[in-house]
């Protein structure tokens, strides 16, 4: 991707991050695994292509974002699965910001999001040290 | 966009967000406004092409994501210029994740939020309704 060449991007977070989530298809995937999904097979269902599929995962994988394991199920041959590694499970703030917006400005239904160890809703929010929610208006970008 | 012909995408917000501004250099277009930039000639500065700079400013426009104005400098002929809507700056949230992805775990320096009527900084957590912050690796997300 071109764009990391250019002095305004060669250093910003974002064009790093989404030069290795950005392609198409990519984010839809990482969505999959987060429902569990871990199978070649489970994330065709979304309508990839193959060969786009293929290139998708091993991008994820040489990115650290997913980690490559073998497992057989009784009497069938070896198959790789992929599973979120720490830095991909991280990911899921990318996906909920995404999520979120299209639920607010388009509409469609939000994917709920709850804390595993306590049940408990969350959502996603710009929050200072001592936890207070600050709406997207009325933040200010430092670069 | 195919994807959202396939019925796992169909009624994803995820991915009829990534569909309005998923496409290359839209979120790095977004990145420039909200440091405050408006005119085309600003936008170019990032290296995007003029002929996709054009197509991604049409785009978010139709998408209501911008805004476009007309303003005349004083002797100058009139040109166009974009500001984020409600919902363009509703999507600092998306650039927020990216951006403090990419500060863990690809080690790049990130970008400040703070709030603008009381200057303290804030940063992008998945919350309960007590302002309490859950680390992604203790969410589960719920279809």
């Amino acid at each position: 991707m071109d764009l990391l060449s250019r002095p305004a991007n060669a250093n910003c977070p974002i064009a790093h991050t989404l030069q290795l989530v950005g392609q198409k298809w990519s984010l839809l995937i990482l969505r999959e695994a987060f429902f569990g999904r871990t199978k070649f097979a489970e994330f065709q269902q979304i309508g990839v292509p193959t060969d786009t599929l293929t290139s998708r995962l091993d991008a994820l994988v040489t990115a650290g974002i997913f980690e490559r394991r073998t497992y057989r199920s009784e009497g069938r041959r070896a198959h790789d699965e992929y599973i979120l590694t720490a830095a991909g499970r991280d990911l899921l703030t990318v996906l909920a910001a995404l999520s979120q917006w299209g639920n607010k400005h388009l509409d469609f239904p939000d994917v709920q999001y709850e804390a595993t160890t306590t049940g408990t809703p969350v959502h996603l929010a710009f929050v200072d040290d001592t936890g207070h929610e600050v709406p997207p208006a009325d933040i200010t970008v430092i670069p």
